[in-house]
């Protein structure tokens, strides 16, 4: 990261993750992408009004919710993975803690309650910019159902598990995890990186 | 998080924190704030290329570096907080892994080479939009200096420790943990939350 010459367009600015910068989002003016003073990355900076507009990995923040033997699990109603079956997780939101926003999207998208009972997973996902967080979780009722951005929620037992459509390598990765550590009799915090495939 | 009704502006959206958004930066037109179809919160809106222009949290990390008895800090050569000491820390930056962006801060403020040992605390600060995250590290040698944003870097011993003059609450937090684990024989991962003062 130290040594990216100045000028030099950094790769992970991928329109797909991060929006296209052309326009400064304060003033309007046209931003420029340079190393600004000081620092050793390029940015997009407008010379206009002098803000200097950072972008940085955002964190997904989910839940592997428990019930007796069994995990819930939701089968995605959006892109990008529609159909395929996911721990509720999403964007962490401005304003709440990692904890609320676990709490949050298990809520969304499950409508399920959950006490978190510790932080089981941290996986970095460079290649699109992303840090994903997974609590390990009790569901306090039976009571869920498919939210908005779910086709159905359902609990699954080991055996059970989908494995071939699971939406994302760091929910199978965590889901893994937990089978193992389920196992041994002792859950232990596991952080990792994923890198891109092919 | 669920209930704010369309329209209404978002508090955490803090000038100085978050960019102010009043124009499209991807096609420079003005935007607008609401909720998006099929969302539940405000975003700011290009109606006239689509974009959905989502602010999120960011991650600041940094490490504890050991050294025998003694701990590395840094004191700030910039604002905010410039003179008060502080562990090596920084944002996150694109295209790197959480504990990349910790040994790349260690090094950039203090010249110092780690090896990680551990995430240690993972501290929410929700009315400035950041999670911090911290990880124990083994300081490799002595030859650390000040990095461009340190005026200067020190090794502490827990008496030395200057409290009154520690940069940010976060820092603080992770250091008292560290001492009372310490003390105790056994680290242990801390989650926690700060809430705005005053």
């Amino acid at each position: 990261m130290l040594e990216i010459p100045p000028g030099v367009y950094y790769k992970s600015i991928a329109p797909c993750i991060c929006p296209i910068v052309n326009y400064c989002s304060h003033c309007g003016e046209k931003v420029v992408f340079r190393v600004p003073e000081g620092d050793n990355l390029p940015r997009h900076l407008c010379d206009a009004c002098g803000t200097i507009h950072y972008l940085n990995p955002r964190l997904v923040i989910g839940t592997l919710p428990e019930w007796e033997d069994r995990i819930l699990l939701c089968r995605r109603a959006i892109e990008p993975r529609r159909g395929f079956w996911t721990l509720p997780a999403g964007f962490m939101e401005l304003g709440e803690t990692a904890e609320q926003a676990a709490i949050r999207e298990t809520l969304e998208e499950a409508n399920a309650r959950v006490e978190l009972t510790g932080l089981f997973t941290l996986l970095s996902v460079p290649h699109v910019d992303q840090v994903h967080l997974f609590y390990r979780a009790r569901l306090l009722d039976l009571n869920f159902s498919a939210g908005a951005e779910s086709l159905e929620v359902a609990l699954f037992r080991e055996a059970e598990i989908p494995w071939e459509d699971i939406s994302f390598r760091t929910v199978s990765t965590t889901l893994k995890h937990y089978l193992t550590d389920r196992g041994s009799g002792e859950f232990v915090f596991r952080a990792g990186e994923l890198k891109a495939q092919g």
